[in-house]
């Protein structure tokens, strides 16, 4: 046994299946052309992949945090833009829909969203303040008992294509900071205005810049109470920590098989690539970067599933070092294919792309260590 | 003073004059659309910037190699696809011809060459063998008093719009290795097939694929001695390692510059990004990495120009250090920028792109590390 | 819940207060004079600290590998010498011994060597081949019914001490390499000679080269098989592995708690030192880098107590990657430091000097990147 | 030609020889010992490598600041201890002397210093403040037309057994920090309290904590001027940058020496380890380390000997990065000789040890950094 069960084991096969069949023959269309793959999204929402912690009677996988690790592992293997875009549908958006909306907020939002007939995302990052959360400026002002909404969103993953969106906006002054923030659930209308932006990798996730003019939502709307929404934030974004690590580990290991098979059947020098001792060293450094990687990303969910209080630091070395390594792996990797990792004939050259975000998203390597020192601080007090 | 003259620094502002004048404004583009810059490039050759060592008299720059280096240095601070384009057209091709070729081959290419009338790739590397150039496998074979070349050459940078290659072939068994080599300088004509190559970055260099099919020339199209090949592609490739160093240079500028620019306007946590000590040391490391790498390449290029003994491991050690360098500090300067850096509006994400190729190509990094111990063993006999 | 029970975290309470009161005080000595702490090493025995997982029959800790990890780690922490003296003591000697003797050999040995009577060492690497196992030229040889040892054995730890060597030696050609090798038990007598050997650090574990001249033992003391010695030494190294990412843990914790006691009295610039952000991402990384190494000691750990297929792997990764972050882990400490870190009133000085050791003992890094080639062309088949 | 000329060849090679004969003879003894070698220090100063920079009217090498770095990088290449014994005693010490003390006062000590019949230290660092030396608290008070000095420093090389001390004290209020600063130049007397400090490399420097009590000294034994003291602390501290810069080649070139050696002759699994592709690839990485080490260090010392405005940047950089270079490869030596590079019998155990107060003496890497930083601001004002 491990970390993993053997449930987790049958997911992994599942979703594997699928990323096979389904995703990698999209994967370089997704990323030569922004595409993002609506068909494939309702395909994965048959098999709950989309949503992996969502209860099955919402049409979700129904799993815990490790299964949700395992899935996305298994996706960002033929595609981080798929992964990631999984990652965030399902669980910045879904898994806290599930975990923080009311009963009647989750009715109407989780079959169609688990199903992939609707889309969701997750909208708290704005232009001025992608590492401080706290300070967001999007606004929800009350006007004849119903909530206006204007603001400016950046980075949205799915955001260009969602159907409801998952937001957070400034129910207070800008001073109160985090303690003046609620979480709204928003049906898309004609007050948002979606750009797409163009990123370097993960493409095909339908990333945006988001404007809200005068997005009117009710009471019913908000989800949890009024200037509760930084501990739904928190939440969330600590279960995407853990997320993300999967698709990091996911990532690297396409990279790395398709640089082991290069290896096996280049030939240079009059031998194989792969009896040379530096190959066999690099590959080694990877499978070692890589496992390093899945047991900081296993572990971390296993202190989520378990509710264990050593989750908090793990999942930000979590986060940190697959991220990391990820960006190593996936350099190594085609450094190994040379001039054919360098050109877009291989998957290596888009999983280098693909990495980098990792140690952007979702809180930069600079704000995992500072909260790993906040959270030192307190340990060693 | 300094390892450059007041000449050289009267190159570097007429390059870097014309590099934001003319290039700046087509790099992105070159980038989008893997779009080749025909006018550009004739611009350049209007001033001698396409063959900074071509002698005046055939139009260009006349200056050595320090020259050379500062020159795609500039260049490469705007565009390391540029940069990299006039690296191969004129070294490898034009300095290469200069330096090798009869004075009727010379007169009759050098000066279309230099004025960017018509395009002249090195056409070396192939499928089989990019690391191990002794083992190519394009054929020249005797033929009536004439030369039949067949073959298959790969990642010949502006071999797609090329009117003259400059072509290595094996003229002797393959077992012969790197004695049976002779170069050869082929018009373009319809035996040329040649088939794009999309890459990650250094894009809009007009990088092909090429199939000889029956091309034939005559002995006057000899480049320097049949089977004499060898030493022409060594010297070749000596100073083109010196001359990649500087595009190296020019892409980690272009991107410390930028990242600067963004700490220094960026707000986050209520202060600027550059206040913080963590930013001031990220630049600082650039820095530092920058002088670095300079230093070595212009070291290298002043042991080039005054033929010292110590040229030889010096461009292998400038080349290895400058490339990796280049990497590192690309990938500092999107991790500073964020959202931003991955993001196709910022230029680090395009130089992050574009400085991987400068570890694979012309060399390796594990062909330099590879060539710098064959020089200490005999160093340290 | 966590990779730990609560029992480990009893077996860890008892070891930190036993380091503290007793290996902390002799740390320094040890260091400065070579100083065997023969005393301290009987207080051990008293509470089963010296052979964590031999059974508590024969006085034992009767702990798993887990509990040994545990024990490893707290002494590390104030001292690196201790910990790896225990590590080859309890692991490489008892561990083995309990493993693969006989009832009666371990009825001799073992409640001795558990009380700390009597010292036991592992001698298994000899001059002239430390990473090449199989190739060791100590030869057993067969005189009127008894085994006559002649050979040459060099960095065994606790060597100069023992009492008793569990030793490998050839009992057939050396071409059989690992097919002819036998283990032994045998107690010291005057065929034994043992110099002492000076080391950089992890000092007073009374490491020595030894040389055994015509030293007599009968069938008796053979340890298995004859020419079955090779399951043994593989087994006993596959667990001295993972007890070694224990001993790693423990030094990165003793250099960084004391890194963070100096960054919160230290004023530089007006400041204390711990204000300083570049100090508080150092910081970060630290603990980020034991938390890491210490997921993967324990999971290794883990999966060797339940058995798993995929502990192989994973002692082989968690001994490369601890290793390397023990010494990343001293060398920040050491600066953060300063001055003070460089002089030998810090303990970061010595855990700087320790912690080298653990690239390079029991499998060298590179050793270890051989295997997991050697594992990962099984698993990629 | 290069950086260097044919006398700087010339000064190697008498460097070289006296190292040879001289210094490595006793540099193990300097190491275990922590031994002062008074003997070698009097026959270097017959040869003028005491003082590299003093005009040879005093006894001095009369070279260039360049000639100084070959003597200490030759130095280096026998004993850390002993190029930096002679680092401090030449540069820091006699250097600044010579240029900043009057003729009187130069008359007086540098025949002296430079034959090493008197030794000189630069008492600059104190408890409170290695990095911040803007911040020193000993005092020099005016009592009855004279000064009366008191005070604490830290971390004097040579200070256990100088004659002269070039000591920077407070002559006025600290909070007027470095316009408040003297150096005086201070026979040794009774006033001088000297405990020696007991390091981790470079062990034999007679570094020790000085206290001054009430030690008086006249207006003539001001250096420059009264107040004028941190123009003559910087200026030495430039040059003492560089020159430690000369210390690093010479530490890594001795490391690497050894290793390459050890490859050559070590056999294992049944070749010499110099033939399998890791430690080729290693020994290069050496070279191209120590190559660009020494290109830096020759670099900013032709910058400083031809009064060029880059000089300060380079003397930042190359310090930092020979630095860590140096570590580096000291770090890859010992790992290559494995158990014998841990142990006491090679030489890279030593200079891994010696390598590492280059990242911390004289301004740490966090200094560089900060200082980096600092012109980076003006240079891209």
């Amino acid at each position: 046994m491990s970390l993993l069960t053997e449930e987790h084991e049958l997911i992994r096969k599942s979703a594997r299946d699928f990323a096979e069949k389904y995703v990698d023959p999209i994967a370089r269309r997704m990323d030569r052309e922004n595409y993002y793959p609506r068909e494939t999204i309702k395909e994965a929402g048959k098999l709950g992949i989309l949503t992996p912690t969502v209860p099955a009677e919402y049409g979700g996988g129904g799993g815990d945090l490790r299964a949700a690790v395992v899935v996305l592992e298994e996706l960002g293997r033929v595609s981080g833009g798929f992964s990631l875009l999984v990652e965030a549908y399902g669980i910045l958006f879904a898994d806290a829909v599930n975990n923080f909306a009311s009963k009647r907020q989750k009715d109407e939002v989780l079959p169609k969203v688990a199903a992939g007939d609707k889309i969701g995302a997750f909208a708290l990052s704005e232009p001025c303040c992608g590492s401080d959360a706290a300070a967001i400026q999007t606004k929800a002002e009350r006007r004849g008992g119903e909530w206006v909404i204007n603001g400016h969103k950046m980075w949205i993953t799915n955001g260009y294509y969602a159907d409801y969106y998952l937001l957070a906006a400034r129910t207070g002054p800008r001073e109160a900071r985090h303690k003046a923030i609620t979480v709204f659930l928003l049906p898309r209308s004609r007050c948002v205005e979606a750009t797409p932006i163009e990123v370097m990798g993960v493409r095909g996730t339908g990333t945006a810049e988001l404007k809200f003019n005068d997005c009117v939502v009710g009471d019913d709307d908000v989800v949890g109470e009024v200037n509760g929404g930084w501990k739904i934030i928190m939440h969330t974004l600590d279960v995407g920590r853990v997320a993300i690590s999967g698709v990091a580990v996911g990532v690297a290991r396409g990279a790395f098989e398709e640089a082991l098979g290069w290896a096996r059947s280049r030939e240079l020098f009059g031998k194989r690539l792969i009896e040379m001792q530096n190959a066999q060293f690099e590959l080694a450094e990877m499978l070692a970067s890589i496992e390093t990687a899945k047991t900081l990303a296993y572990y971390a969910a296993y202190l989520y599933d378990t509710k264990s209080p050593d989750f908090l630091l793990m999942s930000h070395v979590a986060k940190l070092q697959a991220a990391r390594l990820a960006v190593d792996v996936t350099r190594r990797a085609v450094q190994m294919e040379g001039g054919f990792g360098y050109s877009k004939d291989s998957k290596a050259e888009m999983f280098y792309r693909d990495s980098k975000i990792l140690e952007i998203g979702e809180g930069t390597n600079e704000v995992m260590k500072y909260v790993i020192y906040k959270l030192l601080e307190k340990k060693f007090g």
